[in-house]
């Protein structure tokens, strides 16, 4: 079983929170979407943190965890702050194949879409 | 004139904010780009801040810029933070129009974009 676990920074404004588990549905909703789940977690600030996010799909079956970095550089909280959370979960390798992609920002899109945005 | 200003957090770590000066950069070689000019500015921990990058583009006779806020949630950061950054520039609005965009995480492809980093 394949899950797919967005992780965003975090906010104290509780809608910004609920703004990425809504996407989190809609990307769960797309018909092109290989995983059998898909869930976000936090770095900061909200809950669940990333090693609950993974906890939580492994015990719904996940072996298979894809991590997306919802962060649009690649500065400490990607390179560092995510990879450490990440390990805190404790998940034997040999159970539960984890793997980090790279942050949104790096998009191939992504000037299309900044363009789109300035409109 | 009309400049595009992306305003992304800022980093400690230097690469990421280069990355945000290379995507600026990539915008402004883009052809169906309409902007005469197109900088980056950051919220926190680099420079030019947001008040600089205005006055720079001002400086360099836009009369129209438009402010596009490089954030995935709609936090703190976006909703009181640039605003507040924004009018420290203390342009004057009949000289100069300053347009706040959606920030980029309301990008209508944004579902499509994570499935694509999600592979």
């Amino acid at each position: 079983m394949k899950s797919l676990l967005i992780v965003a920074h975090g906010s104290r404004r509780s809608a910004s929170n609920e703004e990425v588990a809504e996407l989190a549905k809609s990307v769960s909703q797309k018909k092109q979407n290989e995983f059998d789940e898909v869930k976000c977690a936090f770095l900061e600030l909200a809950e669940p943190s990333i090693p609950e996010g993974i906890i939580s799909c492994v015990e719904n079956g996940a072996t298979h965890i894809v991590i997306l970095p919802y962060f649009l550089a690649a500065g400490r909280h990607v390179i560092e702050d995510i990879p450490h959370e990440v390990s805190l979960a404790n998940c034997n390798p040999e159970e539960v194949k984890i793997e980090i992609k790279p942050h949104v920002g790096a998009a191939k899109n992504m000037v299309d879409t900044l363009l789109d945005m300035s409109l």
